[in-house]
């Protein structure tokens, strides 16, 4: 299994990178349980069990947000820094790695010659490595420091937080948005800033700048008014997101408008902004201004769709990604219409990305079933929430009807197994089935979208 | 879009065959309606409403069983032979013309020369056509008067029936039972046999050889005892929709072996008995020995799979159908392990099929979700018995949890359609798609499974 077929410019750092990833995410977790089991990082003098730690950090490295105690609550100053730095760590980390493996994959991505102008080689360099760390460093830095900044004044001036409380609030909730964590320092999430749109815009503007990815940030920053010129990535990536947005958006509004205990009783300004803010949320940030627990069935339905497709590859959202499922569209679309190839954004698909998305949706469907099926003999809770549950761990979203909490242990790793291989199962599996191509035919240029 | 590349030695009958199938359904269902509506068809003075005689004349022509009514007291005894003969026609039907469009289809699928001895040609004559409806009569009338004489024979000795009574209620649920229908003349199906063996498995043979196929049941006729022999569409039938009954029995008896709702009262061998009646049912008969209803959610949620998928392809079951399912578990199964090609019982598997298989796979999931998203918005029922509903009508199984008579007139429709579509959809898209290939390229022997 030949991971660099031609010698780089620099050394080939990353043999086997799908261990590489899976290696420093365990040891994050590990990390994490670790720290979060000192007394410190609780109020009073007890640290915290084992599965709890343990659940938590995997859920903050995954940057899921699912959470089995109430994060401002249950864990301390110290407890919550830690959260935050795990945060930090796994998101930077699945956009640095997802784009490096982006980078391995693709030599039509553009991302290669725009950020190093190295040769096209199937290895990485120094090089590059840097550039990608130094690249995905600024822009979480940016839009960080953004959100935070809006959120810390409205805190401030709305809210009459001190000015100390607000910047906590302010940055943790940024950080939180941009890596699309959903951990909040709120029990209720957002749910008390539902009709304010200097909290939800923001946040949901962050959610959606992490969850689009490296490789099409950096190209909209260089071709944002050029659309013309934007890799097929990119159009697949920022088309699909902005359809799934409006559909989300069409959907949660109309379904839940007269639910009294959603958004019944909101006024319709409030009722659109609560629509816009679940449309983006679980493309999969995991905050939520509603109460899911008070959803219609179809709602949930609906939700678990979106939260399944995800967000955009080498960024920090979760599920199969949008470009996974587009490539399925338009390879249904293809075959209905009696066409040969598979074209999309001028393109051709070709056979193994097609097959390489077929496996990625069709085992995520699987892992979800199995592990629905495994929660609800474990728990006998009802399968309208169970599955929301293992969707919104899959997907890395971090939504829950409420029943993290009341998860047996035995339920808690099956979501905290669930978490660790949605957050990784995708793209590892892709790049290694993607790295092992070694026989390409070449017929027409062949786009490559980045899937899972 | 040639249909007829080569002149045949008969002259071409089916220039449309999805045409046709969709004409002569829809003829069925129109003349079901209208019989059912007549007052004859009731006890009593009055005709049934259009809407109840609709639903359950293409539930009858679809072979189905969802019912809004009680079979048994609903409708007189011309009404149970209306639903009886309509289920004859609609299981000779698909049965029929499945067959047909996979002799269109399927040159390496050895019915065409076992059957005529024609030429190669992408046309039929009559003489096949006559072959084919010859030996579909003949295999049904087989073995439904099998299992009549073993359920007359049980009606009339086990319970005391009366011979005339017993001779209806034989031969009623014996059609019923091979053309995959689920119809029956007790209220609560055949909850009332759950551990009589002399009931539930000449029904649940019945089920599988009608939902094996014609061509699967023409071929074991001939080389039961050589399977080396068997034609790749055999093999995969066979072997696949054996895995999932096992899979299904331990899943489903695992289950549900405590449920004091349903299997917990019964002894150990009725407990297994009713463990593998309800594993065949959902592939896709629709008869049930245990309430659906008081089922835990998990059973429910494998039940689905079964059913989504399905019994074998040009026989009287529904669903995607096995040969496609396991299409799709290779394609995953090849990518996983890097191999270029995808080989299933020895042969290679060509890149149409394979996107037709998840063709129709992936519109099959669409229209499961969206007919379950109208459902929900149109009933508020909970999602737990709405989606068990759709999979069941979808698939054309017509077990339920018991909300079919709750349905609003618009639900009723919406399921209606479902149980039409379902039927027709997978076989008809199948066909459709794969007559339009227009330009193969071999390169090894190419197995044709049928799919759909
Ligand atoms: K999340
Ligand atoms: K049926």
């Amino acid at each position: 299994m030949p991971l660099a077929t031609r010698r780089a410019p620099g050394r080939p750092l990353l043999r086997h990178p799908a261990q590489v990833i899976v290696t420093a995410f365990a040891a994050a977790v590990v990390v994490g349980t670790l720290l979060l089991m000192l007394p410190v990082a609780r109020p009073g003098a007890h640290g915290a069990p084992a599965i709890t730690a343990l659940f938590t950090a995997t859920s903050a490295v995954c940057v899921t947000g699912l959470a089995t105690v109430d994060t401002a609550s249950y864990w301390s100053d110290f407890g919550q820094a830690v959260i935050l730095s795990l945060i930090q760590v796994g998101g930077f980390g699945i956009m640095t790695l997802a784009s490096l493996l982006g980078l391995l994959l693709s030599r039509r991505m553009g991302l290669r010659t725009r950020l190093t102008a190295a040769a096209e080689t199937k290895s990485l360099g120094l090089g590059d490595v840097r550039a990608v760390l130094v690249g995905v460093a600024k822009v979480s830095l940016l839009f960080e420091c953004l959100t935070a900044v809006l959120l810390t004044g409205r805190f401030a001036f709305g809210y009459d937080e001190p000015w100390g409380r607000a910047v906590h609030l302010g940055v943790f909730h940024a950080v939180s948005a941009f890596n699309n964590a959903g951990f909040a320092l709120y029990s209720d999430s957002m749910t008390r800033f539902v009709t304010d749109p200097w909290i939800c815009l923001p946040l949901a503007a962050a959610v959606v700048f992490g969850g689009l990815g490296f490789p099409v940030l950096l190209e909209l920053r260089r071709l944002l008014g050029r659309p013309r010129e934007w890799s097929v990535h990119t159009r697949l990536t920022v088309g699909t997101y902005a359809a799934l947005l409006v559909i989300g958006f069409l959907f949660i509004t109309a379904s839940e408008w007269n639910n009294p205990g959603t958004l019944g009783p909101l006024h319709t300004p409030g009722r659109l902004l609560a629509g816009l803010f679940q449309a983006v949320m679980p493309r999969t940030a995991g905050f939520n201004s509603l109460d899911y627990g008070q959803m219609n069935d179809g709602t949930l339905l609906g939700t678990e769709v979106l939260m399944f497709i995800g967000g955009g590859a080498a960024g920090t959202a979760g599920g199969i990604k949008v470009t996974t499922f587009i490539l399925l569209f338009f390879v249904v679309y293809a075959e209905v219409r009696g066409e040969h190839q598979v074209n999309a954004a001028d393109r051709r698909i070709g056979e193994r990305v097609q097959r390489q998305a077929l496996t990625v949706a069709l085992l995520a469907v699987g892992l979800v079933v199995s592990a629905t099926l495994l929660l609800l003999g474990l728990t006998g809770l009802p399968i309208r929430d169970v599955l929301f549950e293992t969707v919104s761990a899959f997907a890395t979203v971090g939504l829950s009807t409420g029943i993290t909490g009341e998860l047996p242990t035995s339920g808690q790793l099956v979501i905290a197994a669930l978490m660790f291989v949605g957050r990784l199962g995708p793209v590892t599996l892709v790049s290694a089935l993607a790295l092992r191509e070694t026989q390409r035919r070449y017929t027409l240029p062949e786009g490559r979208p980045l899937i899972g």
